[in-house]
């Protein structure tokens, strides 16, 4: 019963196929090999961006502060909300990748930004001038940290108000199959259609080992990008070991299909807690769940073997009730979900 | 009547005599003069702390950044006010010289941090663990960008606290001395007594033309801060102008003078803006003076020739009343106070 | 007949065998798994180095930089072979990621440095003072770019002049175990017991999908070096898929075995080479090989489809005898090797 | 006797004269005063370049680190001679300031870059790819470390050279007005019309206490230039001041009649060496000697207390003749060159 995080789990039966299938021959280093160019040939097909630059990474870290460097320099001012993963959980990445750029945040509900909340930021921050940095970027998360999610509406009004002001918008999309997956929306509608200029395409917690796919819709936005890459020592010399995860999940819809069962699991574990008399902390809306558990369900949980984490951390062990943050994963047990349930319920 | 900054006014003539009379001369660059000698030793004396080191720069931005990337790595995260000047006015630069560091800022009343909130934000960033990067320092303002002075029992709590938990305590002192002269408190007491562990004594804005100290208390905290100062083009060839400059404010109790009659003037503006009808927006304890003024009184003071900053921005324009900045420097003309105070009570 | 680079072959069987089996069940991320602590502790075993700390990543670039960050500050010289490969083929990351450290280059025979170089380029160093930047580390590659092997001993004289200038010895083992395998020595010899501070233990180019062991032999060089490995991006979350590559590698000695049979590739085309009137432009020690070839036994070699690299860059296409480089991996099939060494004899 | 460097003699009375006049009257700071718009003015009219874009540096590492870091991304190869300040004399700033670009040394006679090898490591490094970093820049010196000077067709033959292959041409001008005097050249002949594309305009060395000037001839590469000098603590919040300086030097050929005193002070110089059998180590250009000198000549010059360098540092005493360098500045006296040169003459 290991709810702790969609990292716990392993990578796809087609994912390992793959990386079967291309261990099995010499390919060209560093990119120059047809798996690469099927896996981003791919991508574009599955995002409708036939100019999109596909680039590779395996940390999801790595392919927001690449992305977020390519967008801002050193100088830039990069808005996102007080609880992103590039602010809370990247131990300063994007700062030291781009060079020295700020991070502004912002709060708001269920861990989105508001949009007038991000308006009134990005003319405050124009208003401050020299001494201010520079406006360049504004980041969001889709799903968001919370598990939340934007609606293509949602996105395509924060979109407005980034590119008015004449910043690029980059969405951290580790969870981007689970957003869509919870929509119901195509890819390209929920990134550059409704106006994400970069998209980090998570892979590796829905199905793969470690790979991410950073996306610039806009091909002017790369100049340099592949050195950045390369300096940061993310440039694999077997790429095609990265591409290939990407190509499995982007073959036949596997991206889709395994976040939309995700998801499912995520939700029945919201039921079971909520029919255990617990509450949700924000709505569940893609495979986490936020929620409080009263501390007597919580001891049997514990005390059947489930594993999750408390929830900001392990300071809340104590409280009655219990808050706590539960992650499915695409093969999260069903077998598990359902003995998390009934253990909980007493 | 320029009440824009304190940055407006010259330099004090004890400054530009030394100045030339240290141009006299030729001395060895890079600091191996008597003249840098001397004010180390001045300031040595000033600061009752015969073990200090001390560093002259040219800015104030400088200053704090350089002291931060001592006290932090590029891992690091350092607590601050969100309207820490470090934070809304140095463009990031603590960031770019740190390597990458994280200011995590904090809310307070009247510009200060307040204790429990920063004991509070110093444990949940342990919490985070790797992925929040490590605790490095704190950094206070005395005076704050809202020219209010944390007392010396406010500075040993929040030095306790940092200590305790093992970070290091910066204090920006681009107004030190004004934040002295309104304690009556002894710059030693006000400083490493009181817990701090590097502060950046301020002279550009208190009679000098261009010229900071960087002071660390604890010689062990200065490793390879001349190679750090010397990276970022700091390192002066004839850094003894520099030096005379600090030298003939340290000279005499000259810099707690001009500090407490800057202080003055700005009680006096004060005074006039409650006399005309206006309120303080906070407590004038330094040489600013943040308050709001009837549109009309705003009006005539515009007209008769005054120069001053509305607050946050010029996008107050047009408010009533009018949310403003007036800063006093250690010359501004009494003559212009007093036309200022006539004017705006009309 | 691909002999471009030991990057262009996969992985061996036992290393995807051990992918496979750490894929079929949930395991807690970032490293806090049993593959990660087993994978170390046979790394501490193969190098007989019970206190080493052990961090995996996915390429040599960001070992390199990681390591070379860790030993230098910002401001630090590290020396290097003019052909170093962090000098030649790594984008300036150590630079980068360092912060500004700046890589002093010396020249030297068969890519090896010569320790009276070294002796006086860091006593110049150290004689130029603030303005030349602190003498930091030295950094050498084993096997070199160049193929060739420093021994033992000769590893172990340019530790002594390391160490007694007070400087940090990095190995750049990116074919660490190729120049092992060529000198028949244990890896502890090579490495700590010569000397060696930190050492990158190549994976990738030796059986390896991606996997890269950085190893501190002294834990108190390893201060915050999490945070640095985090901050980059190169901290995986499903860290077990790393750290079982290598655990394949270091299991009854398959990184040794892979290693010797790489080198004997090489030199069995190396002897092809000479036998079809080609020469060698340095010894083969390891898995490369850097010769001439006549022009019409290359054109024969490049119609019969082989792939291999011109030296140093293909603007060497038109010279008799041509320049060229070679390079075997452990699984370079040997009727390749048979057909290439019979086309150019013609 | 003090010929250590122009760095130990003072300001111009001129210089003085202008900043006691600047200090008499408020003014808006950040460079917001008429000061500086009237200094920029000066130098664009002496530069014969009314599009340039100029800006205020206190320091020449500061200058030519700033400029390059606004040539060259981070991942950029700037190429300069092997003993260009650059080089050897900055700590690394144009690394650390520009974020990681990597300086590609060449050598080459009298301190200067041939163009043919400038050429030749251009096509290397473009031939190098994506693991060698990006051309971006070339600098050079004039004059040089060495004393010695491009002439105006040397510099517009390595800017030919420089603009083909797509890079920018940095000159670091720390003794730029040094190389016009002795050239008897225009400054606008020297820089742009040669094809110099950013130019740091030395005022420290020549008469001010501390100014140098970053000049852009093509206001398209400034972009963000305030932000990064910002942002590493070099815009002066009094910046009336540095203005000032350049200001006088601008005045009324100041600065190029300051350099020539200097340069004939230093042939003066020289031809005491001669005379007593001492030997030039390059010939005397600008205003710095590279000689040898009879050590029993040195002996007699340093107990009559003559302050220079030994040659390239202190390891060169006991040796005969003696290496050493003397620098002249435009005040160095008449009587000290005299009684040095008679000295030596025994």
């Amino acid at each position: 019963m290991n709810f702790s995080s969609d990292n716990a789990w392993g990578a796809h039966p087609a994912v390992m196929h793959l990386l079967a299938e291309v261990n099995d021959q010499p390919m060209m280093a560093y990119g120059a090999d047809p798996v690469t160019a099927r896996a981003e040939a791919a991508l574009r097909e599955l995002l409708e961006a036939p100019e999109a630059v596909i680039r590779f990474v395996a940390t999801g870290t790595a392919a927001n502060a690449l992305a977020l460097a390519q967008l801002s320099p050193p100088y830039g001012r990069i808005y996102c909300h007080e609880d992103a993963h590039i602010e809370t959980s990247e131990c300063a990445a994007p700062e030291f990748i781009s060079g020295g750029a700020k991070l502004v945040t912002l709060p708001g509900a269920d861990g989105k930004i508001a949009p007038d909340m991000l308006a009134e930021a990005i003319r405050r921050g124009k208003g401050g001038g020299l001494i201010a940095g520079r406006n360049a970027a504004v980041s969001i998360a889709n799903a968001t940290e919370w598990g939340t999610v934007y609606s293509v509406d949602e996105v395509a009004e924060l979109a407005r108000i980034t590119r008015q002001a004449g910043l690029a918008l980059h969405m951290d999309g580790a969870r981007f199959a689970n957003a869509a997956a919870s929509l119901g929306v195509t890819a390209a509608e929920l990134s550059w259609r409704a106006g994400v200029d970069a998209l980090c395409f998570g892979g590796t917690k829905n199905g793969a080992m470690a790979a991410e796919a950073v996306v610039f819709f806009d091909p002017a936005q790369t100049e340099g990008f592949d050195y950045r890459r390369k300096q940061t020592g993310h440039v694999f010399s077997k790429q095609r070991f990265l591409a290939a995860q990407m190509l499995a999940l982007a073959t036949d819809g596997l991206w889709l299909r395994l976040a939309r069962q995700a998801n499912e699991k995520a939700q029945r574990l919201a039921d079971g807690i909520l029919a255990a008399g617990g509450a949700l902390l924000v709505p569940v809306q893609s495979n986490a769940v936020f929620a409080t558990l009263p501390s007597e369900a919580h001891r049997r949980a514990r005390d059947a073997g489930a594993i999750y984490h408390l929830w900001p951390d392990k300071s809340a062990e104590g409280l009655d009730p219990v808050p706590l943050r539960l992650v499915a994963a695409w093969n999260t047990p069903d077998e598990d979900i359902q003995r998390f349930c009934a253990t909980i319920l007493g």
